[in-house]
């Protein structure tokens, strides 16, 4: 089990501050994990990253590790941590989400999924088995079993066919895992996913077939699909509360910051999300006061910082204007500053939450905080 | 004038080393510029460039930021420097070569040249006096002349008209020059820029029309345009010798490690070209045992450094194996780390040099030195 050592609890709401340790580190919680899904947090080298936006954890693919470069280089790097110079924590994403996302090239069976390869189209297989594989030879200190993401919307009937499948697959997941060692000498752990699309009724079984199999700790899967965001929270609050007290509880592919942090009052731990990196590229940066559209006109010539209360290394050496000038002159320099800045913003988010959380003041200030960061502009 | 302090000469070549002083530092030559042409080194940042590649001064284009950003943000900015964040030397084309290369947009005049801009077709104007205006607003440090650069082949008789046309310019510029006064408080010189083609009388006629100005340093201008390699080491080494002996020499564009390495030897001080970011964009990297080109499958499971010799953030970090898996998998990193490398191996290139002259050492190095580093892997 990854135990979450508890430090302190919200009194209005269901939030939470921690930490839980792994051989490669402490992860302090609540924590927002950058997406690396090729081995790469996109345009930002591992040295910002680790001494610049101060990630903890960063969390790639095995769909996409597996197809490039393959699990035969991962394992000749000796795992990748070594291959990507990275020696903090990784969690890899089964790759269950990027196979069901191939509609047209999947076939689901009972025992997998048969998918081609949006590289070159060639054939392959999923089993739980093979997906714990796969991580073993990535090495990745939080392996995610193989699960079926039903889509939204999604029929009864699916949804609770797709939980009863995870639930099958959960078993296998876990035997793979037991009867599997590491490779490179450190402990690997293993989350179950919850699923249940929006139903409560699913959720609740899908969270006992899981508990009963006693993951080393869990995530809420499926959510942040197209259902309204209410409903999200909804279903988040209700499912927490089936998940161990004890264990860092994961919520999938979340969010926008106002997202995370009604998640954090909602007793999640831990998030990941493409949002910060790829609304960078698109020239879309968080501040504590909203989000700007950095080619906008109104900011050529501004000269402040992307946002005055930031300190990461974009805001502490460039201002909007010049980065408006980089996305506009199409230069790559605009990808690495705003990449940076969001994920510093991201990342300050749950560290600000946490220090909240700890000081008492975490439900009043949640409240003004997503006020001010909805702001568009 | 930008005096040239020289502290050694190589005994069997015309290699020198020095150093001149400018308001934001001094410059150690022999000396290779990164090119940043719309006011950004690309896929480097500024940190990379200043504490990692060690850039005394780069190159920016007069034409470029004129169109983008535009002279009234670098005003507002204070400059080039504060618009970019960067303190040290900033050398500035004029443009001509950009606006020369628009052949189908673009008219020559007796007293400048009309042209249509390469993003939205507006038209636009560039006398002397015009890009001595322009850069005076960017605040370079050096700031170039606009002459008119031939193409290759060149006729005879047009090259004639055009040095005639390139030395009624200097005249302008060098007025326009000393009519006007830099805005943000410190120093700008005015190199003139040496033409002729490849004709030996043109390129004396050249150098001593401009001579007569007096301007603070020359360039030579219109080389590496297509002619062969050994026709441009004959031209640069017959053109030195009419530039002044105690002022920088600097040979625009050019060009590979080896013909760096060569025009040194031929008397040259400064450099620039794109080749090292351009290349590294496109996954060629240069190493001390030659070129290697990363997309090759041959580095899928090559775990060593890009160059085992070089100490920059690259190969400190990352390997081979890595590397190729991040331009296979078209990931922006790619162009960071090998942009990063390839920028290291030029700068060491010319400290290198400069340290090889000052220790007498420099004609035997430099012939083993292009050996190697001609290899392509």
């Amino acid at each position: 089990m990854l135990r979450l050592n508890l430090i302190a609890q919200d009194k209005n709401s269901k939030a939470r501050a921690g930490w839980f340790q792994t051989d490669h580190g402490i992860v302090e919680t609540p924590i927002f994990m950058p997406v690396g899904t090729q081995g790469t947090v996109k345009a930002v080298n591992q040295n910002y990253l680790e001494h610049e936006i101060k990630a903890q954890i960063v969390l790639s693919n095995t769909y996409h590790l597996y197809l490039r470069p393959g699990t035969e280089i991962l394992e000749a790097a000796g795992g990748l941590h070594k291959f990507m110079n990275w020696q903090k924590l990784i969690l890899t994403d089964s790759g269950g989400y990027q196979v069901f996302s191939l509609t047209e090239l999947r076939k689901l069976k009972e025992n997998g999924v048969e998918f081609r390869s949006h590289l070159d189209g060639s054939k392959h297989f999923f089993t739980p088995e093979k997906v714990i594989q796969i991580q073993r030879s990535i090495g990745s200190d939080i392996m995610m079993v193989l699960d079926e993401c039903a889509p939204y919307p999604c029929e009864y009937e699916y949804a609770k066919k797709s939980v009863q499948l995870t639930s099958n697959w959960a078993v296998l997941n876990k035997n793979a895992f037991i009867n599997s060692e590491p490779k490179y000498g450190h402990t690997q752990y293993l989350f179950g996913i919850i699923q249940g699309s929006v139903y409560k009724d699913l959720r609740k079984k899908s969270a006992e077939d899981l508990l009963e199999l006693d993951f080393d700790s869990y995530a809420i899967g499926g959510l942040a699909v197209g259902e309204p965001t209410e409903q999200m929270y909804e279903l988040v609050d209700y499912t927490t509360d089936f998940m161990l007290f004890d264990r860092p509880r994961y919520l999938m592919g979340v969010g926008r910051p106002e997202n995370i942090l009604e998640s954090i009052a909602r007793g999640v731990d831990m998030f990941d999300c493409v949002m910060p990196t790829r609304n960078a590229r698109n020239a879309n940066v968080f501040t504590w006061n909203g989000t700007l559209s950095m080619r906008n006109a109104k900011y050529k010539d501004d000269f402040n910082p992307l946002d005055e209360n930031c300190n990461c290394y974009t805001c502490r050496n460039f201002s909007r204007a010049y980065i408006r000038h980089l996305f506009v002159a199409e230069e790559i320099l605009a990808l690495e500053l705003a990449s940076i800045h969001n994920l510093y913003f991201y990342l300050e988010l749950v560290r600000q939450a946490r220090a909240k959380i700890i000081d008492g003041s975490f439900y009043l200030w949640k409240n003004e905080i997503i006020n001010n960061i909805s702001i568009r502009n």
